[in-house]
């Protein structure tokens, strides 16, 4: 167990806030559970619901020394207490997160967002540079960068054990959604299939984006362009539920991208490869604590988080020894652990320290990016078209 | 996520001391991380080492409330204040199991001990008697039997769902012990091979003790007698390193276990297969969220947790949806909020609710009677030798 | 083991001819124990080799009764005896199939001619014509289509388990080119990479046509379009080897397909994923005993070749019971017995029984549509094209 | 592919006949395919059942040139022909194995003889002796050693990788005995229960002895003696179907063997691994291409049949390219080409050329002292029992 990991010295605890996240949320809970396991933050304050009453209800519920009834009134004044929250984590659906982060960013405060940032790429561009503004840290809780052996692969590919990259294939395939769930009212689907609520883009935007965000964590390689297939297989479904995608990358790698929310027999299959001149990669969310790593012309090896062979990147964010598994909710609070540990730094007005390596604003214009790009060329009947920020807007 | 996680509701954390745990442990974090995870505890006292400034220094890294240099003084202390700890976590190497539970059991506190209860059958006995006298909870961190899908086998296997059972296969494999590890001074490597700290059983007491409470967890079979090698392979090796056990269990079922920490490739391989009249299952620890079911004449299933297919008794201590990984950490986590939901009830003078399911003394008994009988069999040259309770004293 | 397997009645057995696979050949020794497994045919002639004097060397080593210098001497000869080959098997380089095929075709013998069946479209076409005319069978051996659960689910998505088709996925991935092995002067990489003696497509044809045949097979889904990026990862490579496709099938589903031959850990990895509104399916040519069975909301369940829960198209190609593996050279067995099957019919003057469904010139047909498709989208900067055979033209 | 697939030279292949394999059997079958496979073999002569009916029906059926009523008769007038069988292949229930073997030995022909061998250990021996004495060759089909990984791994352990070997355990698990399928009238079923054709050993001398041999195979290590449990599970059963065993090897190894026909979900699941002081390694028969190879503190490497990793050994019994499956029939074909490579040098006086490993009568002699040991300790309550040759008479 590596020594940050069991406890937070006394004092040390970053005090934070949350806007959303109250009763029937499903994300909410994750990010509560994240900030507590490593005893980072305390959780002060929320505005748990868009409803006033269901928002202090649920934050009775919790037990939490202050609850607001709504994210604005709660900014203005966290703002005001000399003990007011620090940071604010946000986990309502896509259309709010833009707003609110804007709130705490012009109160001062550092935002914790969940993915993805915004609805569109100008709104992510203007709190990009709303936070550079205002100096404050805009993370994104990318959380599959969290896992280790991800750590792992990212460091392999950055030393070059890969040698020249080729191909990327990134996947993200459930099977929630094979049916049409919206339709009976469950409250996940119903946002989430829902333009006004989830944002443009549905499957590409809920699961689309964190494979990208995942390839492009380990890779490295940024996208010159890009032929995508937005598919609605259920009738009457309002958004894409099935995205197949090629890239090409700067540099002359290709790329193929798979997201689907149709896909029987798939829970929450986020699944990596990467190939170069040297060797290659693969890596599962399901089967998170392996890297499969085949350096070319040699046996593949079953690299085990936790032992030896896993590389210092991956230690940092280790808790537990090998064939011990750790999970998703691990992932995520190493996240939240690497984000407190930024936070600490700007107490002190220091920038964020270099081994850290959460998702921040810049993926977050990058995956809306790469959103706008994916639903122009499929409106475009698939043409190819460039997915630079710049030529984008 | 089901409806118990996320949060506790306000005042209802339970008050919890810790004995051991404090610097260079590796439980301890453990145990702390599980009592955080669902936010049922609140950890405020500890003595957490054997040496007194150690104890103390480990604390205040901690923040904790109370430090107190040894666990008498801090039984007597907290015993002594009306917000004194209701339990106290033991994670002190197994030497130090039964005397520091029976001080805390006699000061009128429930105790939550890690696994082997003690380093005899009789002490294990003398616990059970102490914890009935006193009418305290003393629970037992098999953790293992916190994972949902060993819920869901056991209650499969309780619904007759394989019919009369006949073979019963477990194992538990390591290797970090595979050199002679505790020559180079590795504390857990230390204690582990160290009879005056350990006990007399090695591997058989670190982790054979584990496979046998899984298997019986699951199972519900009474260990009629056994035939068992302990090896010591590695040279100079105080205590054993390698059990291969053979059991035969009332009613007619059949057992082996096999328990090792010299078996290279393996970290953690917990894994447990049982067969009946009308299907088998299987279970590893390494891949916790599934469950293979094999009704006879028919394919096999993956059952995964956090689906429809997964039962009530998973269902309660499911955090995530299918697909997202649990594992070590929020298996332990939900022993210790059973716990919670134990003692909470014991506030208000009410029995364990009969839902719950965490590990007791009774499994430490078990647990030690195993050790003897598989001790027993080893020096008498690997007789035949009972197991019952009742015969081992 | 089916009836069918084990001998061949005396009498019964096909008199085969091969053109190709000489020394240091690959696929001509699999050929050869395809004909010779289930000892449906006889080999008695052969041009082994475009050198006339290693044609004889070969055919001696074989024991082959009848040696010919090359193989227009041989289609005149054989068609001159009375107890003449009934068909030849063409296992040479791709640019000679189609003139030798149309040789034996034009002698009035079948054929049965290893894959892509030419090195353009229009020769396919013309074969097909030539077989048509001539009344004669034209087999390409497509050979994954010989293993019993890639049968079994061929049957399943006729008879509508997956409910409506969506998404297929292929993939054929290897790694011996992921250097210039060519280079080295390694026979089968010198001409799989010679545009003269492969065709105008390199990994397109090689393994790319394979996947396509796979996924065509199995759905019965025809191609609309496609849109195509082929890549040549390795220096000075003449022909590709990396091939990233998206498919648009006639009806509404949509595809992904890859294929690689650079792509390191991977030695001949094809695997096929089909996704419905009822369940899904997938089969890896690494694992072919086996498929995964996805009813949409219930457990994966893995069908076993050789148990009672494989259907009977899987049947029919099964030799061994379940658990003990069958592989490649049982698949290519299987497609063989099956064209033996036709060729008994024929002798009879019966046409192809329809319980059979080994591949033919009509799979030929369209795999070289398709390679000239991807070939055409991808020269054209990765367009969408048709994929149609008419259109094609 | 290696040299010696593909064909066999003209007047090269061994003479062959069957005795037993007639209609309705399954292991007559795969003898066959076994030997026609590499073409090394040409089936002239048999008597292929117990019935003289149904033995010249079944040679007919086959199209043998010289089908006998019975063996004895098929013995003496093969003996008496220039051109007569060199040697004979015994395929019938266990009973028969023995009088046939005496009688093909006593006419001057090689034997090879499905396993177990005899139906006891002193029949056994008997045949060793009079094979010694005829100088003969009597081969034994323990099929599993044919596989390539199966030789790569011996090959490993006698160059030492493992270091000192510490702990074995295998495993073969089957299901189609879970219920009373006897009592159908199967005939499979039928006579492997019955104690009068089967021997007096069921599950333990039908798949255990496979197990023991493939251990030992691998392993090289003689074992010293054995405690066993054998069961009954299926009632009226008249023979064991399932047994758990403990060995002691020479030299202080330890081991565990489980075989059972009544474990749901398993087919043919035979499962080796070996752990010693610098390194484990792990084998199954039903994913048998690759073998998972563990060097004590490194990741655990997959090594496939047919890549540069493997062994000399695994490639001399290799036809295929890694990543094309070879299954169950080419490892028992590998089996029958080494045992004509040793009966063509055979032919010239030579003897058993040392880079062949099948298995032969000492594996047999061994199998049965395995047998009537197991069910000795059984007998005698899971007793300790020595498993010596010599003592065992």
């Amino acid at each position: 167990m590596s020594a940050a990991h069991g406890a937070a010295p006394p004092g040390r605890r970053i005090r934070l806030g949350m806007v959303g996240g109250g009763e029937g949320a499903f994300i909410g809970a994750v990010h509560r559970i994240a900030a507590r396991l490593d005893d980072e933050y305390e959780l002060l304050a929320g505005a748990l619901s868009a409803s006033p009453e269901k928002a202090l209800r649920s934050a009775q519920a919790l037990g939490l020394a202050r609850a607001y009834p709504d994210y604005a009134t709660m900014a203005r004044a966290e703002a005001a207490r000399a003990d007011g929250i620090e940071a604010v984590a946000i986990v309502t659906p896509n259309d709010q997160h833009a707003p609110v982060a804007e709130a705490f960013l012009a109160a001062g405060m550092h935002v914790i967002c969940d993915k993805p940032v915004s609805t569109t790429l100008a709104q992510a561009l203007r709190l990009q540079e709303l936070a550079r503004a205002r100096g404050r840290i805009l993370a994104v809780t990318y959380n599959y960068s969290g896992y280790p052996m991800v750590r792992h692969a990212r460091r392999m590919l950055r030393d070059g054990a890969l040698g020249t990259l080729r191909m990327v294939h990134v996947e993200y395939l459930q099977d929630w959604l094979t049916e049409a769930l919206e339709e009976t009212g469950q409250k996940q689907a119903l946002w989430r299939t829902d333009p006004a609520r989830a944002g443009a883009g549905g499957c590409i935007g809920d699961i689309g984006t964190h494979a990208y965000q995942l390839a492009a964590f380990v890779t490295g390689l940024k996208t010159h362009s890009l032929c995508a297939e937005l598919s609605r297989f259920v009738p009457n479904r309002a958004l894409d539920d099935d995205a197949q995608i090629l890239l090409r990358y700067v540099g002359g790698a290709r790329g193929m991208l798979w997201a689907s929310q149709v896909a029987p027999g798939n829970a929450n299959e986020l699944r990596l490869r990467v190939y170069g001149s040297k060797g290659g990669i693969e890596w599962s969310q399901e089967l998170p604590n392996q890297l499969h790593w085949s350096p070319f012309g040699q046996p593949t090896q079953k690299i085990e988080r936790g032992t030896a062979a896993a590389n210092a990147d991956a230690a940092r964010v280790t808790r537990l020894p090998a064939g011990h598994p750790e999970g998703y909710l691990e992932g995520f609070a190493s996240v939240y652990t690497e984000i407190a540990q930024a936070l600490r730094a700007a107490r002190n007005g220091a920038a964020v320290p270099k081994e850290l390596s959460f998702p921040d604003i810049t993926d977050g214009v990058h995956g809306m990016a790469f959103i706008e790009a994916a639903m122009r060329s499929s409106r475009q009947g698939g043409e190819w078209v460039g997915v630079g920020v710049d030529e984008a807007l």
